[in-house]
């Protein structure tokens, strides 16, 4: 558990695009964040009050979080500097970065000396059990993709936000290295030791209220031969109840896989369902949750009404035409 | 890879069960057995000649593999002061034991001193790529079950014993412990990361002649809702031209999970074969493997008729009735 609420560090992050990270923080977790820190030349900005670490610290923050990429892999001295005075200051540091916070000495000693916590989210910190198969109370919702990257995440985040808006019990579940910064905490599944992995997600979604949901972060496909192993666990560590359908509709292959074409919707409805029934014979899909970016307007309603009439599903663009419809389908179980 | 052969230490083994890891390489691997070392006490035997550490070495065994079971999980200073006096003599060790070798102190202090290698392999040493699933050049085979421990490493080892008899090119491909203790190399495959799964099946199944077989040794089940991730890497990553199947008929329910049933072999058909297809759209499933130690010579046989009359498929236990119709059924693709 990171401890909240954030300072997001965008560093000298040349464009916006190196800051996603602490964009997706600010976008999904506002109430988290007490401002950001640019370093001279930073060339992002994610919306929140420019503020120097003790500015922050005294407003509250107690994390300093990482979320921008690092150029060549390597953690400057610049950067490293500010790091370890927020640990001086009392805050605890957070990253994803591929390079881990705790290989760098001057951290790992001023986290000695400070008693600042280091936290590596690409890194699991729990020994997770052996899935046990056991039912737990409490319902559980899963995207799942016809390839990586068509918005699981997203929908997830999209539908948690969407039924705390209306009041119900709900709880977004991440299971990727942006989505523990955002919420601040949950399963770096890809890093997590095979034996184990269907036991992190049973973890991470445990027993609940009757009427409370989980939104699993889904990762990647069935059909993606690379990772196909951390979905299958996903699948059946989730024990889902709902699973969405998630697509992205002008791709043309697998994610870095140009000889594998990508599955139909069908395909990927018929290739998951039993599988999800042997952890939970209950399991309904309930919807589709559709990445309409590279289209226009008419064409992304186009495109959703058309898998709506071929499915029979409610189909979404959670981010254009909002989580409303994939909500309603869950609260109509 | 683990030098060759092997002098198997079977310490104070205090039955023959707890030897089980000896025994498979005894079994499995005689050529690569020069004997075994026995401690006062000890009350198995796998059949190998006894002999000192000195004898051993002087007739070439050049890893002393530790084949036996702790008690408690305890390296005991009995077994301490064995193993270490190996390493002057010049043995490399390894071990499949839960406690590593390279945790104990006295060990990894006389490795350092006789540069002999610390063989720990429930603990991977390679670092292992993500999977590009380019299609690679010859035969691969995989057993599935649809339980786990129903028997897909012995079929592996005996399909593969069997083409060697019949002098075609073949080679068993471990993914457990045992199985690398057995042919000195392979993958630990429960204990790779998640991301890097697939791709250790792949890394371990290369290039190969075009009539070269891969056996590559099953894990899980994708009706285990503990391991399935494992068995979906292995689908995927292994690419598998020939697909066994593996049962159990007098299992109940699916292995340390009473409220799963097991499925029916129809239902372990259906759910695999799409799964195959998309790593490998020629797939076929070639036969069935029934694990028949549980039942008498007539109910075994009767039990291995009905399932080739349903199924229509080459059916045999390879422990009972040898591997030849599955390998023949491999031959005839």
């Amino acid at each position: 558990m990171i401890r909240t609420p954030y300072l997001l560090f965008l560093g000298d992050a040349p464009d916006q695009l190196t800051a996603k990270v602490a964009q997706g923080i600010a976008d999904w977790n506002p109430e988290n964040v007490v401002g950001q820190y640019r370093m001279p030349g930073c060339q992002a900005d994610v919306g929140a009050s420019d503020m120097t670490l003790q500015e922050a610290y005294d407003k509250g923050a107690r994390t300093l979080v990482v979320g921008v990429a690092n150029r060549g892999g390597v953690i400057s001295e610049a950067w490293l500097t500010v790091l370890a005075e927020a640990m001086e200051i009392g805050f605890d540091l957070a990253s994803g970065l591929h390079n881990l916070l705790r290989d760098e000495d001057v951290l790992k000693a001023t986290s000695a000396r400070s008693g600042a916590t280091l936290h590596d989210v690409r890194v699991p910190s729990v020994a997770y059990p052996i899935a046990d198969g056991n039912k737990r109370s409490g319902k559980r919702c899963l995207a799942v993709g016809t390839d990586c990257s068509v918005g699981k995440m997203y929908t997830g985040l999209a539908m948690n936000a969407e039924m705390e808006k209306r009041g119900l019990k709900s709880t977004f579940r991440p299971t990727g290295q942006t989505g523990i910064l955002i919420t601040g905490k949950g399963v770096p599944l890809d890093a997590v030791v095979a034996d184990f992995m269907a036991g992190a997600v049973e973890w991470l979604t445990p027993d609940n209220d009757a009427d409370h949901w989980d939104h699993i972060e889904g990762q990647g496909s069935l059909f993606h031969i690379s990772f196909s192993g951390v979905t299958m666990a996903l699948i059946h560590g989730g024990q889902a109840d709902a699973l969405i359908l998630a697509h992205e509709p002008t791709r043309t292959h697998m994610r870095g896989l140009p000889d594998y074409p990508l599955p139909s919707l069908e395909a990927l409805r018929d290739m998951v369902l039993p599988l999800a029934q042997i952890a939970n014979p209950d399991v309904v899909i309930a919807g589709v949750s559709v990445n309409t970016k590279a289209l226009g307007d008419a064409e992304a309603a186009k495109a959703c009404q058309n898998i709506e009439d071929r499915m029979g599903l409610p189909t979404v663009d959670p981010f254009r035409h909002g989580a409303g419809r994939l909500v309603d389908a869950l609260v109509a179980l």
